[in-house]
């Protein structure tokens, strides 16, 4: 049983986390700002004596410091998780993914603490010239200060475990969904439905084709990585072996709903700047320590829109 | 003519860059915030009505938007360029050279000026898998600190092309030597020399092969780039088509100086943690711009000897 740390304790993938490390009798120590976490997340971690959550900010380097003190194990999840809105707030991005991980490693290394997983992104590959896209794909070009901001993050990762003999596991994600789920297409055309059932506005034609991946088996990828220590840093894909059109997703959500929306598209083939027109990831690296997937994308949608009828009040909350 | 914006122009790189441009009829403004940075190496270009200096740093956002104000091209190359001790202050790098080019960037933006050449870094490479290494070679792991500042601030550049509609070339440099060389291994082999000429210490055993390029080379391809226009942005290795060991640079600095000392080695095949036992770039993308270097890695090393043995003040300053 370890003492685990895990940064964005009350957000959608980070508070699964944090359930499932308490699950395995780990002690788990949150940190949260609440910016965008939720405290209703955590309210069956608090069920646990071994779990405590602190609320702060990773910018805030003393408090973070203190809340990691005696920790064994980190896990950074602490974000922000917004692609899309990257340009509106062009420092954002850069405080709180790329100097928010720094503070986080300087952390650790002021207090020897050595083991680290990290959630970065797909969205580093930019818009991959390989697909199925592997880690070790032509060094690619940044298109959103998102993927910039957490690639950074990654390098500063890789250069303190090579300099201070850390340990780390980097994941890059495809969209993950699930309980929990508060943003994302998903949410954003499950909430435009609720409001009004006549008609959904898409960015871009449709034609987009992207990946998805629960949150469970998120959980158990990264949960597989970590337990297979590697000397200093390694990268990892997460996802599923399928993509899916967004127009399909579409299809899955209104069918679901027994909707017929009118569907107003927008935009060309990208949705927005920095949108990527495919995406899907070659999980060989995470596969070959025997994790796989469980569920499909298709099953991963309709959890997502069960959690979100049953919990409308997430709507309200963005 | 353009107006032309460089910063770090009191450095090595960049006040040989200043004048280059300012012979070529460019308007000049150098901004440094002289940390590292001579003003000797500018009194040339002081003799120039069309140059203007500011004393500033590029963390000082406000002083840096005003000085850059007015520019229509930004040559950014400020920076901590020390790869070898940043273990030893691991904030340095991600003000630096981080979030430094985070605000040259942004002070772009503001001011609506939208082209801009970079100075990052063959480190960027870490210990490339690939050898000679091309721009685009696997996805390269941070080993330095200095290596993964530099990257953050390249994937921040292709962002704000890819959302701002800036254009930009970013290049990865091998080692500079030339005039007004103030720091790397010919400069410390050389002022150990002159200290005490019976004996050199040396990191690493001396078989690390290197790549090095001489400062007007390397100004050459810079402005070969500039000069071809591209959408978006661009990355571009400078080196030459040769590697040497560093033992073979120490013959031709002893011999240079007509010394025979005992030479001590320590370490194994690398210097210190994060030195790359091999670096040599592939570099047919500026070649295929009608680019070529000049001087061999041989006349580099003797034109930096001579510069420094005639401008021995500069052993002092460090």
């Amino acid at each position: 049983m370890s003492k685990v740390f895990v940064t964005g304790a009350a957000g959608f993938i980070a508070s699964n986390l944090v359930d499932r490390l308490l699950s395995l009798g780990h002690d788990v120590v949150g940190y949260d700002n609440l910016s965008t976490g939720q405290m209703e997340f955590l309210l069956h971690a608090r069920d646990y004596s071994n779990f405590r959550f602190h609320q702060g900010d990773v910018l805030d380097f003393p408090a973070l410091c203190s809340a990691l003190d005696g920790s064994e194990l980190v896990f950074h999840l602490a974000a922000n998780a917004d692609v899309r809105f990257g340009l509106q707030h062009p420092r954002r991005d850069l405080e709180q993914n790329t100097i928010g991980t720094w503070n986080v490693l300087e952390a650790m290394r002021q207090k020897g603490v050595r083991r680290l997983g990290f959630a970065s992104t797909g969205s580093v590959y930019g818009e991959a010239v390989v697909v199925p896209t592997p880690e070790d794909c032509p060094f690619p070009v940044q298109t959103s200060l998102y993927g910039a901001s957490k690639l950074a993050g990654e390098g500063l990762i890789q250069a303190y475990c090579e300099g201070y003999e850390m340990q780390a596991c980097i994941f890059r994600f495809v969209s993950i969904l699930g309980e929990r789920y508060t943003h994302g297409h998903v949410f954003d055309f499950y909430k435009q439905l609720v409001e009004h059932p006549e008609v959904l506005y898409v960015l871009g034609d449709g034609t987009q084709r992207k990946s998805y991946l629960h949150v469970g088996d998120c959980i158990d990828a990264m949960l597989t990585a970590i337990d297979h220590p590697q000397r200093k840093s390694s990268v990892f894909n997460l996802g599923v072996d399928e993509d899916c059109r967004v127009s399909d997703s579409i299809a899955c959500i209104t069918e679901y709903l027994g909707l017929r929306p009118r569907i107003e598209y927008s935009g060309g083939a990208r949705g927005w700047i920095g949108d990527n027109p495919f995406i899907l990831l070659d999980t060989q690296r995470i596969r070959s320590l025997g994790w796989a997937s469980r569920l499909t994308i298709r099953e991963s949608v309709q959890r997502t829109l069960r959690y979100l009828s049953e919990n409308q009040w997430v709507l309200d909350r963005r």
